[in-house]
């Protein structure tokens, strides 16, 4: 898809291809007690996984640590990558693409960035209606949630 | 990241967000002859996957799909998510995030496009040497590809 830019001292129009935007959240299982949202400072606003856009030349990996220390002030330990979601129209800002990954958070949650709040929230006790396609994606999550929490098990143990 | 656009006509420049370019592979599995590896017309020459740039308000299993149908002159049918990879160096064009499917081919495949010549490898006689990072996405799917013919079975039976 072209998009147009008009320069905004001589208005001349150039075109350039638009591309859907890369993005990262991130599933973080926190010390048994569930998983952590955060309550978004910015629209859309409501529960959310953390997570944010991926900077060029930085990997996703490094993408989704930095988004969660930055918005839960946690230190995680990437389990694996859980799953890319591409709906046009997950995010009604504009076309974006998320790289979901699993995780385990070490250290004291405190909301920050574009977190006005943070909990944890047990898996059956989740808010009924999350920012984003997040209630899709949790709702995926939870269907294979024993498999990753054995990974996470075993990886505590290393 | 911000980039500099600059205007052709009077020289001023405006600052955006630079973001990656998300693309997708499609690893084609061809009625149980091998995987359909695709001879590049454009620079990075080489061997690869089918794949390309995914279109703003496209999704990546739509974007899969009209790429295999592109390259390869084949209908493909989504057996499901493999992995993203995005390494900023893997593409040495730019910064791109790429999303891999592996599918089932369907019809007579014959190169177009960006391919200008197609051929199917047995997994056991690849080229030694893959465009972008296509060799470690390979060697990753032989890992697990019994997992995938055996969905690839039960999704022909069906």
């Amino acid at each position: 898809m072209l998009m147009e830019d008009k320069c905004p001292r001589c208005g001349d129009v150039t075109r350039r291809h638009r591309n859907p935007v890369p993005t990262v959240d991130i599933i973080i299982e926190y010390q048994g007690l569930g998983l952590v949202l955060i309550d978004r400072a910015n629209p859309p606003h409501g529960w959310a996984l953390p997570g944010g856009f991926v900077d060029y030349g930085e990997s996703l990996e490094a993408a989704a640590i930095r988004e969660a220390r930055e918005e839960t002030g946690l230190t995680v330990t990437l389990l694996g990558q859980f799953h890319t979601y591409s709906d046009p129209h997950r995010d009604p800002r504009q076309h974006t693409i998320t790289t979901v990954y699993v995780a385990q958070g070490h250290g004291q949650p405190q909301a920050a960035d574009d977190a006005r709040r943070l909990a944890i929230f047990a898996p059956e006790q989740l808010p009924p209606v999350l920012a984003f396609d997040h209630r899709l994606i949790l709702a995926e999550y939870l269907k294979v949630r024993p498999k990753w929490l054995t990974k996470l098990k075993k990886s505590s143990e290393l």
